[in-house]
């Protein structure tokens, strides 16, 4: 599925836009199996130690990180949105399990944000988008600045590697 | 689609059930045509004065109300998260179209919540059924506190004499 379904706005969305040289099948299937997602998903040296994935519109989604010293940090109960087979993934952080809407994080400073993952084949593998929403400019420059494109940049990277030769480095 | 497919928090869901002498095509016409859900969704003496749905997974669900003395209420721009015709419609005031998250509302005190309004054909007309899911104990006994159960149960009786009669009174 295109980028160009949605409409990006500059202030409030965060968008990466990558090729890999990997069926999209095995990228829908890294992000949607538990056991595989946890060996990819934290760029290193942090780990995702728990993962909990029920794929379907209202299914929850959950992870676990943990650094070297064993500091955790809980991603919290996010929510699926759309689940559509190697095209298109969207879950929120701004829902819990069953569509709950999740409760205030003041303290949080990139507030809850919308993944939208797209998936389109290429000549040589996938095209893969993903788009962060968020529901203000700072909340959004909040995510950029903590790392937005690196992080996930970085943990595609790993994907594709796992994917290639069964290890992320 | 029965209430039993979902889990009841007591302490953060708020739920109505009611049977209605009218068929459950034409409840959920009501539910989804703007010409149509302008005429019986807000209790009397207030009306509903603009609409606006667009009825997918990620659209827009926009209503304002309005008083007899002029006075507006924004109820905000949700939206829809699982369009099932005839059978389930959830929508979220806790985020906007293309799944955005809404920014918090201090001023708020039912805090955001996800409607999920079910109809089950029954002998007579429909079994109609519907969830009101919120983040916290508090925000759930201010929605009832403000008349939930009231409010939505009289805008069902406006709909089912709408659906009858063609007028809501």
């Amino acid at each position: 599925m295109p980028l160009s379904e949605y409409t990006i706005d500059p202030d409030l969305d965060l968008v990466l836009e990558r090729e890999v040289a990997v069926p999209k099948e095995k990228v829908w299937e890294a992000w949607t199996t538990p056991e595989i997602l946890m060996q990819w998903f934290c760029p290193l040296p942090w780990k995702t130690v728990e993962c909990e994935i029920d794929l379907k519109p209202g299914g929850l989604f959950r992870t676990v990180m943990e650094s070297p010293e064993g500091q955790r940090m809980d991603a919290g109960n996010g929510c699926y949105l759309e689940v559509i087979n190697n095209e298109k993934l969207v879950w929120t952080s701004a829902m819990e399990a069953d569509y709950r809407p999740a409760p205030a994080s003041e303290d949080n400073p990139t507030g809850f944000f919308t993944a939208i993952i797209m998936l389109e084949s290429t000549d040589t593998g996938t095209r893969y988008s993903v788009i962060s929403r968020h529901s203000s400019a700072a909340h959004a420059e909040a995510h950029q600045q903590m790392g937005f494109e690196g992080g996930w940049g970085t943990a595609l990277e790993q994907m594709v590697s796992l994917i290639k030769t069964g290890s992320i480095t």
